[in-house]
Order: C-alpha cells, then sequence, then structure tokens
C-alpha cells in the first residue's frame, strides 16, 4: 500500500491550518496566491495528493457525473461528448464513461450508483420507471439526451432534446417547395423517440400540404440497414421517390453514396437526399448534405444547467423536458426550390 | 444530506453475514444465486448503495482509469474511447474524461490524481518528467496512448502506438512501386511524435529506392490547414506532385476534396492520395481512402494488458514502451502499380 502524507503534514510544513490546506485544493474556495504558493510547495514535497474520494464522504459530493454512451460510430455523439465533459470541467466535475446498447441501462445504472455519481446523462438509453424512481429517491438527477421517456412512465427524469417534430415538419416543407412529389422516408429506430418525433413531424408537414410519404423503408441507425433500404427504396427504376428523408446523418452519407455509387443515380438531379443532425461530415464536400441541425453546444449548456439546477437544491425539483430549436442546413444534396409554377 | 442504508442493515434484513453483503457487490466475487437474489432485494427495500468510493478507502482501489484526451474531431478517437471504455468496463473499471489541448497536460494529470484513478492514459498530451516521476512514485501507471515521451525524458511512463516507422516507410514503397515520381507529404504536428516517426519511415522509404520527398507542405493535423497546404502545393499545374502522402485520414480527407471539388483533379488518375489511421470514414464510398491502419482493438488490448499488469504489483514495473504492428489498406484513392517496365 502507498503511504500518503495527511493535509496536516502539509498544514505542518508549510506552517498554515489544515482549513487553509483544504482550501487551496477546493475548487472556487477564496485564498492568496503566496498561501497557494506556499501549500502547493510544501505539497509537492511531501506527495501529498488531497484524494477527492475521501472528501466526497465529508462533502457529499464526488464531483462525477456518469454518462451512459452507447455507439460513437453515431457521428453525432464525439461532438456531445466533448463538449459536455469541457462544460462540465470548467466547473470541476468530470465524466465517467459507462457503455451501453440501445436497451434499457437499468443494470449500468446501478453500477454508476455505486460510484456515488452527482448526477446521470443518459445519452444512449432510456430507463425504467422504477430505476428512475430509485435516483431520484437517492437524490441524484438523472438527465436524458435526445431521448425522452416512453409516455405514461413515472419518475422524476430530466430530458433534454433538439426540436425533432419541428425539424421533421421542416424538411417536409422543404422538399415540397423544391417540387417534389415522390417523397420517400427511410426510418432509424423504430422505437426510438427521436425517429418517432421526426416521423411524426415529417408526416403532419407533407398532410399539411397535400402529400404522404411516398415510400418507407426502416434503415435502424445502421449503416448496412441504410444501405439496404436505399437499394430497396430505389431498385425499381419506373417509379423510385425523387426525393428522401432520412432520420440520421451518418444513414443519409450512406444512402447519398449508395445512390450515387451503386446506383449511378445524380444527387440532386436524379434525387434529393435531406438527413438530419448536422454532424461535422455532413459539410465535406463530397457530401454537401442538406440537414436539419441538432445544436451540440445549446444542447450540452441546457444538459448542464438541469443539473446544476438540481445539484443546487436539497430536494430532486419536479423533471423538466427541454426542446432547444434547430434549424435547416441548406447545402446542396437536394433540390432547393420548384419552378414558381410548381408551388402554386 | 441523504441517509443512507448500510451493508450491516442489508445484512440483517436478507439474514446473512456482512461479508457476504460486500462479496455480492464485488465483481467478480464467488458468492451462489440464491445469496445474490436474497441481498439485491434486501437491499432494494432499503435502498442500499455499495459506495465504490468508500470502498476505494478500504481497497485501495477506486476502479476509475482518467483518460486525457484532446479534440475528438479528430476521427480517430471515438473508436478508441468507445473500445478502451468497453474494455475496461468488463473488468469493473470505468473511464474518467479530462479534456486536454496539446500542450502538455501536467495541470490536468495534478486534477486527476485528486480523483485517486488506479491508472492515467493520456491520449492527447504527453507529461513532464517530473510528473511521471511523482505517479510512479505514488505507484499509478501511465500509458502515453499513441505517443512517446519526447527522448531523454526519464520517469516511468509506459506507451502503446502504432507502428508509424513502418507504415511511412511501406507507403513510400506502394507509391514508388505505383510509379509515382514527384511524392509530396503533408505533415501533422511537427513536433508529434507520430509525424516525426511517419515522416521519418516515409523519407527513409523513399531514400532507399532512390527517391525523396518531392514537396513538402504542414497541415498541423486540422482541416483548414490541410486544405491550405493541399492548395499550395497543388496551386502550380506545371510541376504539381503525382502523389501526396497525408499524415493523417481527417487530413486526408480534406486533401481529397480539395484536390477534387476545389482543384478539378481526378483522383487517383492526376494525383494519388494516401492517408494513415484507417478511420471508418476512409472506407466510404466518396473517398476510399487507402491508408495505413492503427489497429484500435489490439492498442487498447495492449493498453489494458498495460495498466493490468501494473495494478497486479505493489510496484511500479519499469516503463515499455510497446508498437503494435498495423497494415496498409489498399483502396481507389491511389494507383496501385505502374507499368512493369516502371518498376526495374
Amino acid at each position: 500500500m502507498k503511504t500518503q502524507a495527511t493535509s496536516l503534514d502539509v498544514a505542518r510544513l508549510a506552517g498554515v491550518s489544515q482549513s487553509a490546506v483544504s482550501r487551496c485544493f477546493t475548487a472556487g474556495a477564496s485564498v492568496s496566491d503566496a498561501m497557494r504558493n506556499k501549500v502547493q510547495e510544501a505539497a509537492r514535497k511531501l506527495g501529498y495528493q488531497p484524494n477527492a474520494h475521501a472528501r466526497s464522504l465529508i462533502t457529499g459530493r464526488s464531483r462525477i457525473i456518469g454518462l451512459v454512451l452507447s455507439a460513437l460510430e453515431n457521428l453525432y455523439y464525439p461532438a456531445v461528448l466533448e463538449r459536455l465533459a469541457k462544460r462540465l470541467q470548467q466547473d470541476g466535475y468530470h465524466l465517467l464513461i459507462f457503455i451501453g446498447d440501445n436497451a434499457n441501462s437499468d443494470d449500468l445504472v446501478e453500477e454508476i450508483l455505486q460510484y456515488n455519481v452527482d448526477g446521470i446523462v443518459l445519452g444512449a438509453t432510456t430507463l425504467s420507471s422504477a430505476l428512475a424512481q430509485r435516483c431520484a429517491d437517492a437524490s441524484i438527477p438523472v438527465v436524458l439526451f435526445n431521448r425522452i421517456m416512453a409516455s405514461g412512465s413515472a419518475g422524476a427524469v430530466s430530458s433534454v432534446r433538439s426540436d425533432n417534430v419541428g425539424g421533421g415538419r421542416d424538411i417536409a416543407r422543404f422538399l415540397v417547395a423544391g417540387g417534389h412529389q415522390r417523397i420517400a422516408y427511410i426510418a432509424g429506430r423504430e422505437d426510438s423517440s427521436t425517429n418517432l418525433e421526426r416521423e411524426r413531424g415529417f408526416r403532419d408537414g407533407l398532410a399539411e400540404l397535400g402529400q404522404r410519404i411516398y415510400a418507407r423503408a426502416i434503415g435502424n441507425y445502421d449503416v448496412d440497414q441504410a444501405r439496404q433500404a436505399a437499394l430497396d427504396l430505389f431498385a425499381n427504376a419506373a417509379d423510385r421517390p425523387d426525393a428522401v428523408f432520412v432520420a440520421g446523418d451518418l444513414m443519409a452519407i450512406v444512402v447519398l453514396d449508395t445512390l450515387r455509387h451503386e446506383l449511378g443515380l445524380a444527387v440532386p438531379q436524379d434525387v434529393s437526399v435531406v438527413g438530419f443532425d448536422n454532424v461535422p461530415q455532413a459539410a465535406w464536400a463530397s457530401y454537401e448534405l442538406t440537414t436539419f441541425e441538432q445544436p451540440v453546444q445549446p444542447m450540452v449548456e441546457a444538459t448542464v444547467e438541469l443539473l446544476q439546477s438540481y445539484l443546487r437544491q436539497a430536494q430532486t425539483p419536479p423533471s423538466r423536458n427541454l426542446v432547444v430549436p434547430g434549424q435547416l442546413i441548406i447545402r446542396q444534396s437536394a433540390r432547393q426550390s420548384a419552378p414558381r409554377s410548381c408551388l402554386l
């Protein structure tokens, strides 16, 4: 075992009080530069480490936020992880990573709770009502990132998501305004709230303009299945769609490549493609993908604000579901407008 | 404050010993299913949480590994993070994330040490010799991922990296075998060990075949600078390179897009492009990038093995620098062979 110097040893060597040593190692505590230098020098000489774990038992704060993610192949999450980690780091918190699958993450949350985390962000999965209630009972705030609980579930779980419904509707309007008349949809995971909301907004937007989804296939947010969905929808040249809304950018990029390089179609001349996310790769010159932006930084800020508001209170306040507005990013993968006569 | 049930409360309610309760909440401990069910039911009724922090003070193990990353825009690191997190999770460890810049990360490591981590993986930066020594003194293993300490530095810091030198040499041989005679290089960060090694191998490989780097620019592993490097190298049609090795895949993708979409060059007919990493996007149909693979899973396994071997021992063993072999992945972005006469 390591033998470790204590804060008392440091205080003695530096000639200061033990509480001064403590303040020097507490983020945001008031302490003079001279004091800090003296204490840090003594701490270095003795190899003293203020133990964040021991401190958490005293203050009740671990300064750890658990984050559950699934596959980072989804091009949207690396930026979320990076910005969330950076933002929390500014406040002295750090993310502890748990990799889950797309199913319910009750087992993982049990494991997370063992780390005495100050909060949990679920970026991959949802939670059972029972476990949500357990977290609430333990005063541990839980924020779902870009998903919501199945309707009717209890438990005080908050959420932050982009405007999936509004985005779906905007894309429907954009494609109809572009003169498209055979507009297809490639769905993500059919039980995910992101897919349900995007499809609902898309369907409603088309209906308001007198159209309906012309053809539909399921990509499941998966690269291979998205390719197969494109092949299925566009196999028959006679009745193929003239536009397709794909429920996520990674799938949209795969669809675009499949249309161009496997089926020999020109995008956007033969078919328009629109995605959802605005991942960095959507802007690459080979794709120039028109897409609806899920704004990472505002969503991260909203997540941190929810966590912080809970951490400032003894009791967990009522859950809140925040929707962050996004916008359509128009690039080159979809025709932008029809001749004026078609708009009538 | 929360009032929490203790393991003694759980033991009483379940009618078992306190050590049985402890074993039920220790990964890998031997315990019967019946015992586990009994204890878990009692724990649930009481809202009992075995506190990993409290346990770390007893066992000296936090089961936390600190990971320092910089920008995840680098397309290689999301996969590394995901697989490393998954692999450690199997053994009951989790990654605590710290976002650093590309400079020395001494300050961050001071912060990491406060969490009483069992180990540190540096994926973004390097470390001063002094701080490396402090980690060694505290028996905390440090593994540099895909970089090495500047030569001559002391301190027991291990590293895992891909075969950057061998990869650079293989790419030189491949391009010369393809009949290229004006082979350019676009460098990453010039002070990074990855760039230094790749360029050294590339230069040596060309020299062995009687060539030298025809033209050189610096992309700094940055999207905007990589684009500018391509514009600079290929501005003059009269003496432009017929091939370019770009020191990382993200830069190579940007270079490829710039050549095709801004300069109107055909790849590989007018110019061959080769990258380094084999990120998932290199396989996308719009790029089909020939590249040297840094094999993520073997590098992750090597990292975990180094950490585990240190965790099993009371004293930190001598540092080791592991090189994981990779391979050239041949796709369509570079001409593959010259007419036979050119090979003589």
